[in-house]
């Protein structure tokens, strides 16, 4: 079960599809082993990189169970749950954790544009859910055009028990981060997004590891771990050899196709589409990813002499 | 099959729930008779209004296999696909036409900013949907945040064919529909939401109807048929005896509260719930309800007698 | 000096153009005039009906010089001051108090999505205005992106004396109101906008009056007497002759065309033009205005007769 | 004059306060050599990012004319001149071309969400700024809430001979630059914004240079060059160096001001500050910039010692 104490990398898993458009149950596990094999910490499935909101609720469920059984026992497994209605979010979370997920992560809908709103929000949520799943609150203003203060952050965290984590991806979000970590009376876990692109902040300031879905989660589980030890300068050095690729890759929308095409590269896909409507690939991009891949092997060569 | 001839008055028909959230198909079936009874031309289920986004796809399909097994062969059902997936929108399409649905209708996804998007959003629809399914455009800026300019839906009028249907929701919207009237190449159908508030004005200006879900349909129905027999004056005075609760139910989330109250003791409702998260009505509503409903007995009594 | 105790109807004041798009001062005096004979009990200036944004620097002191003069002694007048920057804000704001305007009138710049933010901008306003300029409070989440919640609204007048009024605006807003009533640890005024389309229901909330610029303020000022009579079935017979041109003066946008040429065809404005960019009418607007406006005329004469 | 063949880097300037907030005309001579020290094309102010909306409108002309004359004949000086109104526009951009400016910057007022709504709104100014003013067109949908397409934007230079240059700032934007190149039929000069955080890939795609304030802007110049030598490699080696803290700049908001610690640490500005209500600095905020300076000289003696 997730808890306050939840820390490194839980990666936000693609959902593989066949150039057809169906969910790709082969291409699925051999993703699980690569994130794997990567050292994570956990995994995050059904959230928006994940294109959830293009599944049918059919296959979000079967793609849920089969995910879980796959995982089961291996790392924690985090379900987004966002809906637009309460009932829902309610019966794919019971559904998850029925079948083993650590917990749920949700995102408040359009339009919640006051502190009392979201905080009505989120209380429905946990009444509806029951005090036995945890949650995870993902604060994402930019795709969800909800802004959440630190004040109402810690105000949530003092009212719903069950709120154990943060997915933090708020930008610009570092002094707010901060401000989490002054006023919060419950320490909870904060993991960031955003592709990580200020991870190496990030962990200065008081986060506990990253939950987003680049394509190199190397990177993100060494920076996590380097940034743990003290050592923010080769964090660093890491994570700047990655930033030309995190920056392509955090573009909203047209980012997925990046990020789907990089593992299709490395042998995590085996097919780079996205569902429609979604961004597609121009021969400009595949010039770019090559070459940015190329560039980035050379300088972990460099790391690795110096 | 929906085409560019329809016209009349298509209610956005409520989705019933018990008072503990389920689906309520006994108070379906009441519903379906009252807005028959009181002389609509056909019915859109699965609307905004009819709470689509709170459903699960399961209690989606379900509902839309009763009503149209309930309606069918008496008016034409149109059925609201709106999803984030083209493929979602595909399969609940087809599902809907097997059943008997006359056409389907589509918004916008949010983020839609040039006309280049929103054409090429509505081409995927329309390769995926195939040339035989009839397609309504609701054009609703204020819930979609997308907007429709008159010479962009001339164009896409042009270029797809089975686009037989505007639902005209823009506000302002009136010069937009005279511009749309001056511009088309092909004369389709416009139905008119905003709960009816422009009525008259959107019929003098070449409007075919109206497709929204005022509690009081046969006031729709009663406006639409004086319009069309030029008797503008006779049609603004029965519109303007409802105007004012017109105006209370257009609010945006609560009105659907508002109407949904109005539906149950005019009989047409068991229950007025509706799903979280959502509005709910306060002991004030209420009063103001009472009041406008009292008002407009006493206004249309004024009305036949003079 | 603006206090907690101001009623009635505050119009907000068109600014006048010539058709060349010069501000017409002889026109202003004109519109003055129409005003106070209608029974105003305060002016609001440079509010965003007033196009205030698209006026120079220079031209909005000249105005707001000419109208402070010109109704000097006859009316409280509030001058709106919002701006991008608090230095610009505090500087008209001295400026118009010096000048001998009653208080001053602010809207929250966009982007303020938390409680905190919306707090911390009023507080910056406060100490840079200084304690003794009174400020109105405007709500209109629908043209500025800001949603206040009532808790807020409680919170920032018991932080900040000098405000003493708030712009009621929101859309939907009755229950609001009612909370905010229920709320409030100090009494402040709330006057009504949104061209009054709800001004009966928010009457008998505890709202003290209006601030709208309906392009017939008698209307307004009667129906506030006749609810502060409790007279509520008089104020809605009289409010509801003019809800179907209420109605098409509330439009965004295009309601200010509307509202320019009835007052110029009521002889308060000598020209309707408003400054670009910004709504023109077309053949089939004005058809609309003389059609409800004899409309208007013989539902008046009927209700006199009864 | 401002015309298609602009190209190297057009920094935007920041607006220099003193502590107490007034224009430092001081520190903005030190700017200017600053800046044309370090070898840039040209000079835009007045932009968003010289906080040119918390300006009054007579300090905003006096520092126009400051700069104008400080500047003349040495580079080109571009006036943004966004506002509300049409004939502010005017007046502003006539005034900075009596003065010596090459050209005024024009970004679309919030709320124009269709084609035909841009295009008219560019139509308007263009009228009203008579055929002799250059403009350069600022695309950045994050700020204004507007959206431009290649095909619209093709159509816009086709139709308006004095629109030369666009400030490309969407995000993603790189297909867009891409198809911007495919469908022009007159070459105007693309100019990028956003920090300069695509400026390698942007150059490869066929932008002209950079308009951006970063406060290295050595980087900017000596990435242009190299990209026009065709020396991606090294341009992208620079580049990189400088990207940690490229990202720090390009937070909305906050990213203002880290640009004006970083000049004021460089010796550009006297003093850091920002008008309010803006962004302020907090002492986390100061660890990390001093961090990824000194992290960036390292790289710098690296670089050069490669």
């Amino acid at each position: 079960m997730l808890n306050e104490t939840a820390a490194g990398v839980y990666i936000i898993s693609a959902t593989p599809f066949t150039g057809t458009g169906e969910i790709d149950y082969a291409s699925t596990d051999q993703l699980v082993e690569f994130y794997l094999e990567h050292g994570v910490s956990g995994m995050t499935i059904l959230g928006m990189m994940g294109e959830a909101p293009k599944l049918s609720s059919d296959e979000a469920l079967a793609f849920m169970s089969h995910m879980l059984k796959r995982v089961a026992g291996r790392v924690p497994v985090i379900v987004g749950v966002s809906n637009a209605g309460i009932a829902n979010i309610a019966s794919l979370s019971h559904a998850a954790m029925d079948q083993g997920a650590a917990g749920v992560m949700i995102a408040p809908p359009r339009g919640l544009g006051t502190d009392e709103k979201q905080h009505g929000f989120l209380s429905q949520c946990c009444e509806a859910l029951g005090p036995d799943v945890p949650v995870c609150y993902q604060d994402f203003p930019l795709a969800t055009g909800v802004s959440l203060s630190a004040e109402l952050f810690a105000r949530m965290v003092w009212d719903f028990e069950q709120l154990v984590m943060l997915k933090h991806e708020d930008w610009p979000g570092l002094n707010k981060l901060t401000r989490i970590r002054t006023l919060e009376r419950r320490r909870v876990s904060i993991l960031c997004g955003n592709g990580g692109i200020f991870l190496p902040e990030e962990m200065a300031r008081g986060a506990d590891g990253a939950m987003t879905g680049f394509a190199f989660p190397e990177m993100l589980v060494a920076v996590v771990r380097l940034c743990n030890e003290g050592a923010y300068d080769a964090a660093s050095d890491l994570f700047d050899a990655y930033l030309p690729i995190i920056r392509l890759e955090q573009q909203p929308g047209a980012g997925l196709a990046i990020r789907k095409e990089i593992l299709r590269r490395r042998g995590a896909l085996k097919c780079n589409a996205a569902r429609m409507p979604g961004p597609t690939l121009t021969r400009e991009d595949h010039t770019e990813i090559t070459r940015l891949m190329a560039r980035l092997d050379r300088r972990l060569i460099d790391l690795k002499g110096s």
